[in-house]
């Protein structure tokens, strides 16, 4: 077993519980110690691991044989990709559970990316009113995002992680190795939400990121493991701050509200969420531009670190209205008004419905068809 | 609009939040004072009314017409029937939500029994991650039970209740008014509820039901009101100790064990959930005999209080390995061993393996065919 290169631990603090977030290298591979790490969080005996058919072939057997040692391990493989994001994976879920009879005293194990982890939240979530899960995630958009903080669910026809519970999972367990093996247009997808956190809190991680980002898109471990370190302890004390989102939470949805009109849009799957996300936080900033709170100078800057990481900067054409029509099913509309996460500056974000709706429209309207 | 005979207002603490049960006369009704009621418990203006097509004739239109004055109101009529408490019946709440463009501001209200209640409650719990909802019951089995103490969901092909969450509603609005309309096989099906409060925890209890069971098999209200008022009593009680049922909350599932094998190997709707509850309370009983706890006097008090209800006190014919395998699926199975709830005396129950298992396939036995 090769010696971990970067190894971080996190606590994250909630209502329900506290868990660790372990960041480390070299966890997952032949005769490793991954089953050592999260076995201490796994309080039964019975084990489902609920993975998808990409990441199956690299990651599902050493871990499957290794928690076999001491569990009763059952597997289930989902086809990969957001579009099945939905009922029908859920109940492959459950049937499997009901199937070989597993009750209160499972731990779930999601051993994939931000899909994967929000569906075995989701379905750890509602079996049985609740039961334990834990985090593996083996995408750069998941270890520095969705497995932290507990936001579980699937997507409706209609609307995006329209359906879903808050559920806190035991532990989270990011191996940096997992990068390895991930294409690269996800690599990027993932940086979308690393550049996110900069942008909304953080302008000297800006600084940092434009001196970085070629290392991390080098995969160079130590690196990317101090990107995910950083990411993860802003998540972290944004969730304690507001678990359920009232409040402060919003703020890391920055550049989603756009981002979901282009992914419901385009049709789940086409483009990735990262990427809908980078295009997503470009039209804010324009937006936060004809405000007035942003230069054209900043624009460019979040257009220039955004294209370092391979990443698009310009939405798909969608007409005005149609994109309008899709953001009224946003879950931050509140009264019927349309809120957004713009931006004051660079490093610092708003929640906001205090803009002219028009200058909306002009940004809306830059990028129709 | 008629003087309330019978008032009481309870509070129920759970950790999320505390929330009133008002159990009350005459709300529902042509010029009632039920909007009146549940109206400062909605906090934003969008509310959703989820009923089925046999309550929605009786009483929907009354609190619908109150409500539009104050709110947005859309209104979701399912199927009436255990039969269609399942996934299908909550992607239709999801669906009318998202139509309508509703948000994370909507209260559901659950106008109806203990189902429409149930899958209300898990629709409120998923939609955008967790909404409010208020809870009307309107069958008496509803009114003691399930309406309190935010145990939500639907049922599995596999098995009863088996996807769901906890879930508290704002409040509890009980019209003993609509006890009128119910059918007289659901009176009953909600007295099997009532006599379990009893035989679990309150001897004194059923002294009081022998004596009361013919004056609220005749519709007395009065009796009926104080009937509920004790029930939801015991229920928040036990709710405020133990809200996740890791303990205590355990022993409200008195009889269901068995009865929960008679509701799936019947096929959901052909028993009333009580009237399944009522014949698993006698093998409980009769298992509680066999280890040496009840006397066959005390035995027979159960059987006898049962038909004083017009309940059934003998199961239907099922295989006894069948309904040990039905039993595998219960929540309460713990590391593989069957628990049961049993009767140490009348008004005194224990959540326990401790038992001979041939004694439990004897009881089996002794209703196979």
């Amino acid at each position: 077993m090769a010696t971990p290169l970067f190894h971080a631990d996190l606590t994250v603090h909630t209502q329900s519980h506290d868990y660790p977030i372990v960041i480390t290298e070299n966890a997952i591979a032949e005769n490793s110690s991954m089953a050592s790490q999260v076995a201490p969080y796994i309080t039964g005996r019975q084990v489902l691991i609920v993975t998808n058919e990409t990441v199956a072939p690299l990651y599902l057997k050493a871990l499957q044989e290794e928690l076999e040692a001491q569990f009763t391990v059952q597997v289930c493989v989902l086809p990969d990709g957001e579009q099945y994001k939905n009922q029908s994976s859920i109940n492959q879920i459950y049937d499997v559970l009901m199937a070989v009879h597993f009750n209160r005293d499972v731990t779930l194990i999601a051993l994939g990316g931000g899909v994967i982890g929000d569906m075995t939240g989701f379905a750890a979530a509602s079996f049985m009113r609740g039961v334990n899960f834990i985090q593996i995630p083996t995408t750069l958009l998941s270890q520095v995002d969705s497995s932290v903080g507990g936001k579980t669910g699937i997507n409706h026809p209609q609307g995006k992680n329209m359906i879903g519970a808050f559920w806190q999972p035991q532990m989270v367990l990011a191996d940096m190795s997992t990068l390895k093996t991930l294409p690269a247009r996800e690599l990027s997808a993932g940086l979308a939400e690393v550049i996110k956190y900069a942008l909304i809190m953080d302008a000297e991680f800006l600084t940092w990121l434009e001196h970085n980002l070629p290392a991390m898109m080098a995969l160079d471990l130590a690196v990317l493991g101090e990107a995910v370190k950083r990411c993860c302890q802003y998540k972290a004390d944004v969730v304690a701050q507001d678990e359920r989102e009232s409040g402060v939470r919003a703020l890391l949805n920055f550049g989603h509200t756009f981002g979901h009109v282009i992914e419901t849009h385009e049709g789940y799957g086409s483009w990735l969420h990262g990427e809908a996300v980078a295009a997503g936080m470009v039209q804010a900033a324009e937006l936060s531009q004809k405000i007035g709170w942003l230069t054209s100078d900043e624009v460019a800057c979040v257009k220039r670190i955004l294209s370092l990481a391979n990443l698009p900067i310009t939405p798909p054409p969608i007409e005005v209205q149609t994109a309008l029509d899709l953001m009224g099913h946003d879950k931050k509309v509140k009264h019927g008004q349309i809120r957004l996460i713009l931006l004051k500056s660079l490093g610092e974000a708003v929640l906001t419905n205090d803009f002219d709706p028009h200058l909306l429209t002009d940004v809306l309207a830059t990028h129709a068809p």
